[in-house]
């Protein structure tokens, strides 16, 4: 009899590590990343920067993965991610940001925790490394979710985070750029004032649509997203965008999916972009691919707006849309396969 | 024959304009107002002071409801109550805001129009007398949705809008509240490290959550929202709520309704409030009770968060739930009854 009970306890936990076994193989990390939308156009492209492009994103793809694949938390995976891509001066976060009008980089983050929808955002700083890191600092170190200006700065340094001289985000291709499209800027008001019709801006769409971003899902299911930008060049008045606006440019939610945005701000907070495709998958039972098409490739355009998003549901299905010419992505997906691009397929 | 003819022309004249005349007929105009929610207790509330906020909120009302019954726009309708509350130091917005840690005061407001999802929001701003009007004035006289701190002064004072010695918004309630506040946290970090239990923070509680706000649909059947918050007392490191936040604490949307939210914000940001009401009734076919009360009385309470809304849908249906002990609200509905409240009702 004893001998019997003995089997049968054994088989219980057998079948118990067998259950939780099965449980923790079933999820497979996923792992998607943006370094902004634009007019990118291989035309205008050259073969080094191209590459130095697809490196970037790599490296950064793969130093988020190796945190996934570890155990580690969606959370820190996407932190690491953008962190990366800051510290990057290809994209437009952190160093390599894009300048104000009045010369000044001004930087805005945020991330969300699926869990529990905790979540934190910084806007218009000007001191702080990396703004990611001040982003989760406010969630995870403070009562707040939202900090701005002087203030954001003030918490990030008592928070020990690395504070830098604001020259250390200059880039000269980015001050460049400030200049070309301060001299457009006024040449097409000379130009609307003669005929209408204005300079094609598409030099300063690339440019004003920079942001990075990571979504992933680790091994224990939860859900998380980042997203960081230095916002539009040439913006004015203390402007701040969709990245550091919860529901806009970025969210996280366990029940549904994780979402990092890149485009035209503004159309981007109007629609509350990442909240509405949360909800359409939750209230109206929609997928990821059809909500995220309804909304980036449908409502965006219809009001002129424009941009991308990367998104990854709780199962780990992974969307990519975006309305603009090119938009610098990469993902590794479930099964570990990895693929980065930067322009538009056609189907 | 001609006179057959212009019986007939008389008739569909006369058709064409019954119909429009039953079409304008239809739309009756609805305007809801609040104050802030908050421990807002009868017992600890004199008469006069009672009747000075129903005063307040009447009066705001009166002058927002105006507009629309002559046929003006919701977006007037909400712009004007907002700044009339603002106006009035009873209320935590414009003059009589609540005080930051550093004693300042620090202004946050938000506008969107349901007609064109519109919006404008500008945060952190210390010298211009009406945010509303210079969250108005970012939506409709600039490109952006969002301006904050300095800059957003800086645009609002190119706009021509009144601005003030940042001294004009002090009151010495506030004031004294800050103080206490100050006290209070103090005493309760050494009461903490005694017992853990800590002080009840009902006081506190009741200004942390001051807020104003105005919802309307008008006679062209347009919904409009509006908030303005000088935010929580004692806040700190240029914490921003979710009263500037698109789809937070300020939302309109025409194809479902209008909301403004008062509480504890970062609940508010966290839940994306506003926008999530409106989904459920898009994808998931709620009505708007439902929708509100899913959220301010389930989703909210089930984080540990409180506070109410006020909010319209495109019918004229009003819903203004809230999980504290009270809200200062109003209202004149689809019939032209006036209601104010301010306590909790037993049903």
């Amino acid at each position: 009899m004893k001998f019997l009970s003995l089997i049968f306890l054994g088989f219980v936990f057998n079948s118990v590590l067998a259950q939780s076994g099965v449980q923790q193989n079933r999820i497979r990390p996923v792992l998607v990343i943006h370094g902004g939308a634009g007019t990118i156009l291989k035309k205008n492209m050259s073969p080094e920067k191209e590459k130095a492009y697809m490196q970037g994103l790599e490296d950064a793809l793969r130093k988020g993965y190796a945190i996934l694949e570890g155990g580690g938390s969606s959370l820190d995976a996407v932190e690491a991610v953008v962190k990366e891509l800051e510290d990057n001066p290809l994209f437009n976060a952190g160093k390599g940001a894009v300048f104000t009008n009045e010369g000044k980089i001004e930087l805005d983050a945020a991330i969300m925790n699926g869990k529990n929808l905790a979540a934190g955002a910084v806007a218009g700083i000007t001191t702080v490394k990396n703004p990611i890191t001040a982003a989760r600092a406010v969630m995870e170190k403070s009562e707040h979710v939202m900090m701005i200006g002087k203030g954001a700065e003030k918490f990030a340094e008592q928070q020990g985070l690395t504070i830098v001289d604001p020259s250390y985000f200059y880039t000269e291709e980015r001050w460049k750029s400030l200049q070309k499209i301060k001299r457009d800027d006024s040449l097409k008001m000379d130009t609307d004032k003669k005929n209408k019709t204005g300079l094609k801006q598409s030099e300063n769409k690339d440019h004003k649509y920079g942001t990075v971003g990571a979504v992933a899902l680790d091994k224990q299911g939860n859900l998380a997203a980042a997203t960081s930008t230095g916002g539009m060049t040439n913006k004015k008045f203390g402007r701040v965008g969709d990245v550091p606006i919860i529901g806009a440019g970025t969210y996280a939610n366990n029940t549904t999916c994780a979402i990092s945005c890149t485009g035209w701000g503004e159309f981007f907070i109007r629609l509350v972009m990442a909240k509405s495709i949360s909800d359409m998958m939750e209230f109206g039972k929609m997928s990821l691919q059809n909500a995220a098409n309804e909304m980036v490739m449908k409502r965006l355009p219809s009001m002129q707006g424009d941009g991308g998003l990367i998104a990854v549901d709780k199962n780990g299905n992974i969307a990519m849309p975006f309305c603009t010419e090119g938009m610098y992505r990469g993902f590794i997906d479930k099964n570990g396969k990895m693929e980065i691009k930067i322009y538009k397929e056609l189907y």
